[in-house]
Order: C-alpha cells, then structure tokens, then sequence
C-alpha cells in the first residue's frame, strides 16, 4: 500500500570513490517526508551495462525511482540511452528542450557547443522535464513498476527539480505515508548498553521504528514513525520518545529532528545567546559546521582558529606565560583561549577546543586524543580534559566537535558552567 | 579476469537520509588501490527482507561483497541472521570471540550486557574476523560467487578490518588491476565546452577513463587507469594528462590525485610557506577541511572567522571606518582582513572572504553570491570579487572556499597575487 521509492546515483566519480554522494540522502530525507518508503539506494558507474541493469532493476522493484547523474552533455553521460534500451526505443530530440538551452548559454554569454544537443535527446514515452538553474533537462518515463525520474548529478538543480516535478508527482499519488523522525542524543553508556535499556523497542517491523546509531562517540536513538499524515506520524514519534526518555537516566543530553550542530543552533537563536569558539585542534570543524545554518550571524560572533601558539597569545590573549608553564594542551590555556574568545568576540558564551588530534604529536603524558575543552561565561569559566580514544584523526576531531555541540547544550539549559 | 567488487552499506539511519553513508566511498577507493573493479554500491535498510534480497543479489555478481553495519549488539543488527538465512543454515556460538568481547569491555571498566552475546554469533562456514578496535567482530562467508566480508559500520573499526583482514584476501587473488587516480582541476569553461575540447578522450571503454565532474563550480577531468600493477596505472594516467594538457589553455589551475585540499595542504608544506585564513562567509570550513591534513600545523598558523564586525575590527586590526565607508563585503575590507590575519598571525601568505551567502542579507548593489577575496604576501595585499550564483547557501560557501584554495595555488605558482 506504501509507495516504495529507490534511489539511483550515477556517475564514474561515485562508483569510484572519487566523490562522496550526498545527493542521496538529501533525496531520501525528502521523499519520505512526502510519504514514500526509501527502500534502497545504489550507486552504479557510467558504463552501460553494468548502468542498465541497476536501472532495470530499481524499476522492477519500485514504484518511484529517482535517478540522479549521467545527464550532461558529455559523452560520459548515458542516463539518456540507457533508459532508452530499457524502454525499447530509440532517443527523439525535443526542439522546446534545445531552444531553452540555446537560452541558457546565451543569456551567459557562453557559447553553445554542439554536443549540448544531446542534452535534447529524451527516451520514447518521456516527458520532458524543464531544468530552471542548469543547462540539461531531466526527463520523467514510466519502465516497468516504475515512474524513473532522471535528474541532474549537480545537487543544487537536482534539488529544485525534485521540488518543481518529484513531490508534486508523490503528492497526487493515493498510499502516502509521511515520516516523522525525533533523535536522542546520548553520551555516555556503551550502545549494547543502551540496547538492553531500550530493547523492548528496538524489534523488526515496530512502529514506529526505534534504532541506534553510533557516530563519533555519539550515540543517537533514532525514532522513525510513518502514519497518513505528517501530523499523526510527529505525534507517534513524540509517544516513543515519552516512554523511552525515563529509561535513559542522565544520558540523553539533547533531542530534536534535525544533525546536532542545527539543534545547537536553533537553541542558541531562541535563547539569544551570543557565542563564539577558540579552536586548536577542531580547526574550525566547530565553527564551520555551525555557520551552515542561515541566520546564525544573529547570535554567532565568530572564532579564532588558532593553530600556532602565536594565535593563542596574540589573537586570544592568553598569557604565553601560562603556556609555557602548562603547555599549549592544557586546562589553564583552554579556560584562558574560552575567556579571551569570549572578551575579544564580545560574546556571552565561549567554547576553546586544544588537543592533540594525531597521528603525531602524542606523549606519555599527553597521548593523541587528549582534548582540553574551556567555556567561558561572562567572567567566568572552567575548563576539562577528555581522553578521546586515539580512533584516527578524523574520529578525535569529530567528537571534540560533538563535545563543543554538547557543552553548550549543557550550558544553556542551566547547567551553568558544570560538565 | 578482473575481481568485480560490490559494497553493502546496511542500516535503517542511511536509508532514511538521516546520516551520510561515508564508508562505500572510503572502501571504493581502496578496493580499487589494491586492484578490485567496484561495480556497484548499495545502500539498504535494517528491515530483514529487503536486507537478505540486497546481500544476495550482490553476492550473485561479484567475486567480492564487503558489507558494512549491522553486526552490532542491538537487536536491529540483522547482517548475521540475514547471512546465515542466505547460507541456509543456522547461528553458530563462537566462545572464543565472546571472550574476546569480554575482555575489551573489563578493559574499559564497562559491564558486559548479555545482549553482547550476539556479537559472538556467525552464520555456518563464517570465519570470524577479530576487531581489534571495537566490540563487534567480522566474519568472512562464502556466499554464491561472492566472498562476503562483514565489517562494522563505525568507520574506524571498518577501516581497520579493511586494512588487517579485506586487502591481504585481495592481495592472494589472481587477476588484480590496480588503479590510479589523476585529476585535472578547471575553473572558466562550461561543462560542455570542457567536453567538447576532450571529447576525444571520453569514449566508453577508453583506457585510462576520462571523465568530468562539476562540483561547487569546479570542474574535475577525473582520468582512471587501471593495469596489471600500480605503477603502470599510474604511468598510463600521466600520459593521457599530457595529451590532455594542450588542450586545455589556461583553465587548468591545478593537477593532482587527492582532494583539492590536500593539494593545497601538500604545495603548503613543500613551499614551506605560512598560511592563516580570514573567514567571513565562508565560516571556518576553509580552515577546516586544510586542518583534515595531519602535519599540517608545520604551515597552517591559524584563522578568524570574522563573522561580526568587532571580529574583523578586534582580531584582525580592520578600520572601522573601512567598513562603514565601504560596507563589509568589500573589496577595502578583504584586503584589509588579510592584511590583518598575516600580521596577527605571522603568517607569509593569508587569504580572506567576506560575502554573502544567503539566503539573507543581499541587496540589489550586492546581490546574494556576492563575495570578495583578499590576499595578503608580506605587506602587499590585493582583493577582487566574484558573483557567485546565488545556487543556495552550501553552493556560495564551497565555491567560496574553492576560489580561497585556487588563490593559494595561483600565488605559489609565482603568479604573484594576480588572480
């Protein structure tokens, strides 16, 4: 009864690991707000063969496929001819589609190479769909169970036109069931741990489903719930998480719908609260993923990236005195970087990041992954360390930065400056 | 002749969109490194059915199968059960790998839930892969055409089985091709003009591949060779770039096998040159992704991210009365921050962006997209502005830190600080 979708990302770039696909996840976050299942997602290269048969495939599985890729104008692009051969039928070329391209270019004082006529070439029973920010349009056709849908790989068309064709499509269909999805955001017991606490929830085919995720020494309870509308599958996951939240001690340190970094900077938006970061070994990560959001100038003042010690001292203020006493890593230098953030930035909370992210760098004493964090309120601050497992590069940056999000979660909800 | 691989990313939070799967990219590129052809890459849910129709399809056409997630301890873990259902056959109780469970959590002062025991179980004819880094062991099964390798989902966990258990089975197979990677990065033309001049070398079959990607208005030539040893992968993809090279004027402002940061992050560290960044519309995500880079901090100094004028003004020396004559998206302003951001920081070379990334803030003089470059190299300092599309808000900001990383290369390349 549900509309089952599946996704189809397509390029040589993808396959080979030479790009991360992001589009998707954006398109499975999408359609199933709209009401489809998200069944599978497949990424498959631009040779023929091995493309054809994904596509056949998804389109005898699924009711919805969206495919992402392989539609530009170069001879690497064979989404087009691919759909054809499933079809049955040769390409015909769309004069309206040519014209709009021929349009396109030139109101970019670029010139229209020929091989752009490909991007006018659709498979027989397609119906052209118009590309407003991009040259090659996408087309929609019926192959097999499927309606496939063929959009461009470059994310910001791809993402307009499935507003402007996907969701309208998935809108006048009957057996719709939105999702809603509410996270927990757990520090602190191990996730089989956590498990066992919740696993009267966590069975096959529950609704609405419960899962675990672990991510850079996040854990995050996922609720996913599916109803007739988005209203009643809200309210659902709301339910879930009323009785999980008794079970879960003082674990769970912040909820929401959204990634972790949006949360923080939605609650910093209500609160008002003006906030800035002093970042050694997050690099940035901190400050970068909270400027994602749009409007976040309104509350966020900015940060020192401060790498060398000159930034510390010059930049920050910090006494090169206490850090040649305590060490660039330390807790008087983190509280020092948090206070001199938050006097230079003229913001009311500070977080200071310094710490040892690796592979190098490490002692006995100091090993790789040991991470200083400071917070500075108005005049005061303190600071704490935590022995982040020595987990690569990447795992002690991500979860200082998660620490940094849940610092300031902790502040704001009144915890005041404790950890 | 070649070993065909397949990648299975399994778990409810990846098909729902609500966490980027990074891991099918991350094994792609080392499969393919160490001689494999991946085909294809899936991602599929927790749900049991769909899972088991997912791992057997896979396994039906490639000669490898790795298989990430699933193999944790909660009861939404179903990559054993799924496995041992395609193997016909039932769980088996490994005693060994659940002593081995027991003694890294007695290691870590953690209690050891029963519902561990799980991870002790393996489908018949499995070998049990140990996981030196985490709970969850692997097992390795012979499934169909396929050898299955099941790792965890936790990226260092994964990678490290990768490496200890999936390369050294790859390395005793006969018929290896491994591949290089060589890329062409090109800003100015269009995608299709960039086609056209190489159409030549982007035929279907052609060995090395040649491709293009289009990112954040970057364009990438991908070239993808594949041969009986590294060495000669790599020796092919430099001789398809040399015939490349005439034809591409002077669009092509970098070469390189890695990410454009790392690129950058290497010339860094060669030329021994000190760098600091001054942030605004970009947010920290230029310092971020140059500070991905270990050893980094042998060139990389620091950055502000100037977001509120007291930053630009407090931290990087700014005149105030430079931005209220000029406004903060200026020319004067950019100049001036990186000036300021050399100096501060003690860096020979600092870049600067101030812009506006939307979707608020811009006005009919300084539309959205709007954003303005400075370059600082010892007292000497120019700025220019770019307009960007206004594609949405991540689009400003990646192209942004594009033209920040472009900048750097131009001006090692002793183009001084033209653009």
């Amino acid at each position: 009864m549900t509309i089952t979708a599946e996704i189809l990302s397509i390029g040589d770039e993808l396959v080979h690991g030479a790009l991360l696909d992001t589009n998707a996840r954006w398109l499975a976050r999408v359609l199933e707000e709209h009401g489809a299942a998200v069944a599978r997602m497949t990424v498959v290269g631009d040779e023929p063969a091995p493309l054809q048969a994904a596509m056949a495939d998804a389109c005898a599985r699924a009711d919805l496929v969206v495919a992402t890729g392989g539609i530009g104008p170069t001879l690497d692009d064979r989404t087009r001819e691919v759909a054809a051969a499933i079809a049955g039928g040769p390409l015909w070329f769309d004069a309206e589609s040519w014209r709009a391209i021929e349009e396109y270019m030139h109101a970019r004082r670029r010139p229209v190479p020929a091989s752009n006529r490909t991007q006018a070439m659709f498979p027989p029973g397609a119906t052209v769909l118009p590309n407003p920010v991009g040259t090659a349009p996408g087309f929609r056709v019926r192959l097999r169970r499927a309606e496939l849908f063929a959009l461009p790989g470059v994310p910001r068309e791809m993402q307009r036109m499935t507003a402007d064709q996907v969701l309208p499509w998935l809108a006048a269909q009957s057996g719709r069931q939105p999702v809603a999805h509410h996270c927990l955001f757990v520090l602190g017991p191990s996730e089989a741990l956590l498990g066992e606490r919740i696993a009267a929830f966590m069975h096959a085919g529950r609704e609405p489903a419960v899962g675990i995720t672990a991510s850079a020494g996040l854990l995050t309870i996922r609720i996913v719930g599916r109803a007739g509308s988005a209203a009643a599958a809200t309210a659902a996951c709301e339910a879930t998480a009323a009785e999980l939240r008794p079970l879960l001690d003082d674990w769970c340190f912040a909820e929401g719908s959204g990634p972790l970094h949006e949360l923080v900077g939605r609650r910093l938006l209500a609160a008002g609260t003006t906030v800035a970061f002093a970042e050694s070994c997050t690099g940035g990560l901190a400050a970068a993923q909270l400027t994602d959001l749009p409007g976040i100038s309104a509350v966020f003042r900015g940060g020192v990236v401060a790498y060398a010690d000159a930034a510390k001292t010059e930049l920050l203020g910090v006494d090169p005195d206490l850090i040649r006493q305590h060490g660039a890593v330390s807790e008087p230098v983190a509280a020092a970087m948090a206070l001199g953030a938050a006097r230079r930035l003229q913001a009311e909370l500070a977080v200071a990041t310094t710490g040892i992210a690796g592979p190098g760098g490490g002692s006995a004493d100091k090993p790789v992954g040991t991470v200083c964090f400071g917070i500075a309120r108005g005049a005061a601050s303190r600071a704490y360390t935590l022995r982040i497992a020595d987990l690569g590069r990447a795992f002690v940056r991500d979860r200082a930065v998660m620490e940094v999000f849940a610092a300031i979660l902790r502040t704001l909800a009144g915890d005041g400056l404790a950890r």
